[in-house]
């Protein structure tokens, strides 16, 4: 099944990525109730997505649904763990050991999901040395020589705003390939360079103004 | 200027509200330098967004350029932080102390974002009774007494998945008018509840899948 998925070589849509982990994360739910088969429509009135919008998203990933049975539950929550890339481990660093940084350093969700953190970085001397949830904290200027004794591919961005560029420009150089960049900063990279956005603070901003106006 | 904005009574587009927050990350560095005016030409550079975009994106709040000078930085910064709903404060609690929700109690740059966690909630007879950092949890039963007590307004959600619909049911019963889902659970509510989707494990697929096929 791995051998289906890595001959799948190409970039899905940003928007079917990102529907991906919804599918799966109502079909393990389906799995753990002990169903075996589901169709577009039960998914689709379950989590309020287009049933011809699910079948297209799967059709993606070369999954079809059987007539009149639908999907087999448990080959499907296989393959779509596989092909998001949670069931390999992804090695990460933590770039900035403020309070966001530490935040995601607690939390051991992350590492079900395939990502492993195997370190953070800090410039501040009252943080370099420290211990956070069983992750060392070490000077940033350390971080070229850790990531190619390590190999690290990706580097979580939770620095200040004012720190982000000249953070993400040291990763790069160190050689990480994809940048988690949980500041509300738009860092500019090279383009065979990853940026995955993340600011958690402008969904707040989108919940406040909705909070608002509703 | 406040009277002026709470006159804007209507939603603005999702992606522009998106946007908003990186302006201002940026005017807010320009305004540390000391910079009193910047034209859309240069946010545009800088930040790697479409110059007219950020005019219309601008206009949406009533800000315009000056011929020649461009923003008044000062003026752009303080009117975006409260139209955003960074300047007050609203009152959530976190429901779920698991790992992500620990997580999110230990993050101190949400109420720098006018978030104020004032509580949390658990099922867990392990977990209800300990303080982190510094905010409560609680037994989950008593979510609408304190609610009410308390005039909170939002419900961060970090449960597990299996348990996301159920507790998002009690919130709402409790009063709570908006929810921030960071389950990746398609979540249903009614009408007047406002849902803001954060599945941070959404964003890692899509990192995961651009990181190996790039």
């Amino acid at each position: 099944m791995s051998e289906d998925i890595n001959n799948l070589n190409f970039k899905l849509p940003e928007p079917t990525l990102r529907r991906l982990p919804w599918y799966l994360a109502y079909l393990k739910l389906l799995k753990d109730k002990g169903e075996e088969y589901v169709s577009s429509t039960q998914i689709s009135k379950d989590i309020n997505v287009d049933s011809s919008q699910i079948a297209k998203d799967l059709s993606f990933i070369n999954i079809s649904g059987k007539t009149r049975v639908g999907y087999e539950i448990n080959s499907l929550v296989d393959v779509l763990e596989s092909f998001l890339g949670f069931t390999r481990t992804h090695r990460a660093f933590i770039l900035g050991a403020g309070s966001l940084g530490s935040a995601l350093l607690h939390d051991d969700g992350l590492s079900q999901y395939g990502l492993q953190i195997v370190a953070a970085f800090d410039v501040n001397p009252n943080k370099i040395g420290k211990v956070i949830n069983g992750i060392h904290v070490y000077d940033i200027k350390d971080l070229e020589q850790f990531r190619k004794d390590q190999n690290v591919s990706i580097g979580i961005l939770t620095v200040p705003v004012d720190k982000a560029q000249n953070v993400a420009d040291m990763a790069i150089k160190a050689g990480i390939e994809a940048i988690w960049n949980f500041t509300p900063f738009r860092i500019k990279v090279p383009h065979n360079i990853v940026v995955q956005n993340t600011s958690i603070y402008a969904h707040l901003a989108v919940m406040f103004n909705r909070l608002t106006f509703q």
